[in-house]
């Protein structure tokens, strides 16, 4: 599946006149570019670190060691000699399909990089660390308007990186872009029109009918046990820890430092045996596709994930797909009574498989089941939109955050942290990100049902505990690629079309209509 | 003690028609230092993740990585537009004195650091990466055959590198003087041969008399409580945890990323009490050194520890001079059985003061007693001297290892991971490190004299648990200077003489001429 020495074998069929020379451009601007990279990977270390580790008092330096490491990326990256370089590069026919790919989306890279400074660059990093222990001390406190200062600072950036790199219709769409290429408000908007009242026609379905049984799922799950569980459960997953390894953080994450070295974090509810579960296999699901990125491809563009909602369909497709099926829990069944003895002698699997299922608006997104999810990004996708346009301001996030849970999801926010405070994504600078989960689900359900084509015994091979075949044809159908394919274009080579919100509809009708024994007609 | 607006301070005295244009350069050449630092301080977070966490097929891209920041860092410093602004600076009247202290001070770092090409540098990082790595591995395995090829590539760069940075007897000279500047091997072989003489008479009487129990510091400590009571201890101590923590590695070691954020690490052996235990105080003495550094002078000479000797007397005055005094050991007692009722109630403090001081030759350097510790450190300086000038090979230091450890402790060493794979220096490419050890334990004794004279009810708040008079001392004659000073300039501002082993001498003749009850005629 990976490609241990593509580079040298493609070389090997250029024309023996130009070979000298393209080897040595071509290995120039590889080890310029994995240069960039070891800047960017030591600036992901140190962010891990802060993260994980750091002691609250490193704040400071932390953020200039941070920001120093941003510009000097940037700096190199946007290096006239390197851009010089891949142009000379571009579309020469002596280059390999790997090679050309490269350099394409390199140049993509740098026409959008250098429409930034250094100094920009700089300045943002800076007021991301400050806003991420911010956001810290905000959620210690619950507390948004310890939150706020700092997050209008990184707003106003926001808005000038957008107007920097440039947009037609809508500001939004310049970090909506980054995040997925080509996405836009009008794009967006259109999704969410058509997705919306389909899955508030199936919600309110669903609560027409008698509610399911998770009681089982709260009570007293311990700490150790639960850590212990997660880590049996990534195992199972296929997750390499001689290449991974999982710490703890106020909120979940994956990162890389290569593909040799990924790290998910968790957090544990001792309350809750939902909340560190999923969380640990969305994560796990994350972590395997960047375990499955080719090696050889460092720094490189194919070195690294085709976009962030394919990143998320695989999160999501582990997390849910898999993650909240039958046959997966029919599979990890004795892996959970051996560590949770006590919890779930009473439980059979049908149950378990109902409960971990129920629907049921709910304040924290990340622990919000598979149909209301999807109102979670809606709201914060509106109040981005408007915070880019300005048509909101950053100390109404609150008063607009209340009044859209009331309305997508009918609760009333007690307090920030369940509210508007519970993500980390805006504190990282994160703003466009959270559309890439729906978008990533829905590209789930259809690689899902691509899957189950392709391996017609695959349901069966999951029951026995073996999702090894499931794996393999992710590595071999989406990882390996790296950025090779758009997401549109590896989802049209995967599934044969385009992103199709009706697959996850009809799975979520086929799924949810089961579990709530609803009538077939809506 | 710190100097919070120290540089604001001193330039408000410059005469006005110079001060824009010093202040500017002065604050460039601070801007310029300080990005070096963050690229310094950023190489030693993944360092210390490298050693803690870091998963092993992390490595590849970890030493490409380092060794990416470490040329960086290099040719940054390097800079001739900051050479040339360093010297513009130096000795000029307009700067006071910790600017010009610092000016003065780059300028004899600047000078010896461009003496190495950003190669070398490079090649020398990935180097000290593939050698940590094979030192783990030769470890595990308890063969030295496994890290001799990667030692031997680093000690032909050592090499390379004193030729490069010159001396004038012995290529040792050059990597001596990095960590204890002046320092040669003429001034260490009459400086040894002094001490070990005067060493061994004691030892002698010493194994005349009846030996002191210490079976109560051996039997099961399990790694929780020691871990505990190692924290505990820390705290005590006064090490500030927001600004520090501390986490496990194969060989203990303090780093810091600014002297806001200091990282010890410990080993623990659940048969042992005494492994972890002198570790955890020593690296804490180490690190209670790295908080009391000015934290305004983050990136320049000044916010650095004044030498390696002067450290490691920091860390040596609170493992022995403190450490494995009586009255230290009183006042913990209480703490001690709070977390070992068991493995205490029948051992009296001064049993156990004597327990822990009993002098036995012994194989592992970071276990042995303050008397037999500077025979380990003999047999390392006499080995490096030679490895440097050719007279001995890499693959012969076993053979040389197990023959001087007859020699001078009259042991049998039964293997290599309790012989010369011991410690981690090596595999750091830490030449010339070994030495400042004694270095230290002689300033620590003389610095410990020095407290005692100034602060005379010293023991007797020891005794009552308040070590922050003698912090506080520390961090007022020596941890606020930094760089300022010499280690010899210190040393006589802070004692009134040179280094002298004497003081060290009479304080061991002293201290185990009591716990033996040994005739006064040595």
């Amino acid at each position: 599946m990976r490609e241990p020495s593509q580079t040298s074998l493609i070389f090997a069929v250029i024309p023996a006149n130009h070979s000298i020379l393209f080897m040595s451009a071509y290995l120039e601007y590889k080890e310029r570019m994995q240069q960039v990279a070891d800047f960017r990977y030591s600036a992901a270390v140190l962010q891990w670190d802060q993260e994980t580790y750091m002691p609250v008092k490193g704040e400071d330096a932390r953020a200039r060691q941070l920001a120093t490491l941003s510009q000097t990326a940037h700096e190199r990256f946007t290096d006239p000699a390197l851009g010089q370089l891949i142009r000379d590069l571009t579309d020469h026919p002596g280059l390999g399909p790997t090679e050309a790919k490269n350099v394409i989306r390199s140049l993509e890279d740098y026409e959008k990089e250098k429409r930034l400074s250094p100094a920009f660059v700089r300045r943002l990093s800076e007021t991301v660390s400050k806003s991420f222990q911010a956001w810290m001390a905000a959620r210690a406190a619950n507390d948004f308007s310890i939150f706020a200062p700092v997050l209008d600072q990184l707003v106003v950036l926001k808005r000038e990186e957008a107007d920097r790199k440039g947009y037609i219709d809508h500001p939004y769409d310049a970090l909506l872009h980054d995040y997925e290429k080509g996405s836009t408000v009008r794009w967006l908007d259109d999704l969410f029109s058509k997705l919306v009242p389909s899955l508030q026609k199936i919600l309110d379905k669903v609560r027409e009918a008698p509610q399911v049984d998770n009681s089982f799922l709260h009570g007293y799950f311990p700490a150790q046990q639960q850590w212990a569980f997660g880590l049996a459960v990534l195992r199972k997953m296929g997750l390499d820890f001689d290449a991974a390894r999982q710490d703890k953080s106020e909120h979940p994450f994956t990162t890389n430092f290569s593909s040799k070295d990924v790290r998910v974090t968790t957090r544990i509810n001792e309350a809750d045996f939902t909340s560190m579960t999923w969380s640990c296999i969305h994560e796990g699901g994350h972590a395997l596709y960047e375990q499955g990125l080719p090696e050889t491809q460092y720094g490189l563009p194919l070195g690294e994930a085709c976009s962030l909602s394919i990143h998320e369909s695989q999160s999501r497709l582990w997390e849910n797909n898999l993650g909240r099926s039958l046959v997966f829990w029919e599979s990890l069944w004795p892996v959970l009574l051996e560590h949770f003895p006590a919890h779930f002698k009473e439980v059979t699997p049908q149950q378990f498989y109902k409960g971990i299922n129920r629907v049921e608006p709910s304040l924290i997104r990340t622990e919000s089941d598979e149909l209301t999810y999807h109102f979670h990004i809606v709201v914060r996708y509106e109040l981005e939109k408007r915070l880019m346009d300005k048509s909101l301001s950053t100390k109404d996030i609150p008063a607009f955050w209340n009044e859209h849970y009331k309305k997508y999801l009918g609760l009333d926010v007690p307090d920030d942290r369940r509210g508007c405070l519970q993500d980390v994504h805006w504190s990282h600078g994160s703003f466009g990100y959270f559309p890439t989960y729906t978008l990533g689900s829905l590209y789930a359900a259809q690689f899902s049902q691509s899957s189950k084509a392709a391996i017609p015994d695959l349901e069966a091979q999951i029951k026995a505990g073996n999702y090894q075949s499931l794996l393999g044809w992710l590595r071999a159908h989406i990882h390996q690629y790296g950025r090779f394919y758009d997401s549109e274009d590896l989802c049209r080579k995967v599934t044969g079309e385009s992103l199709n919100p009706d697959v996850f509809l009809d799975y979520a009708r086929g799924k949810f209509g089961g579990i709530y024994t609803l009538s077939p007609d809506f």
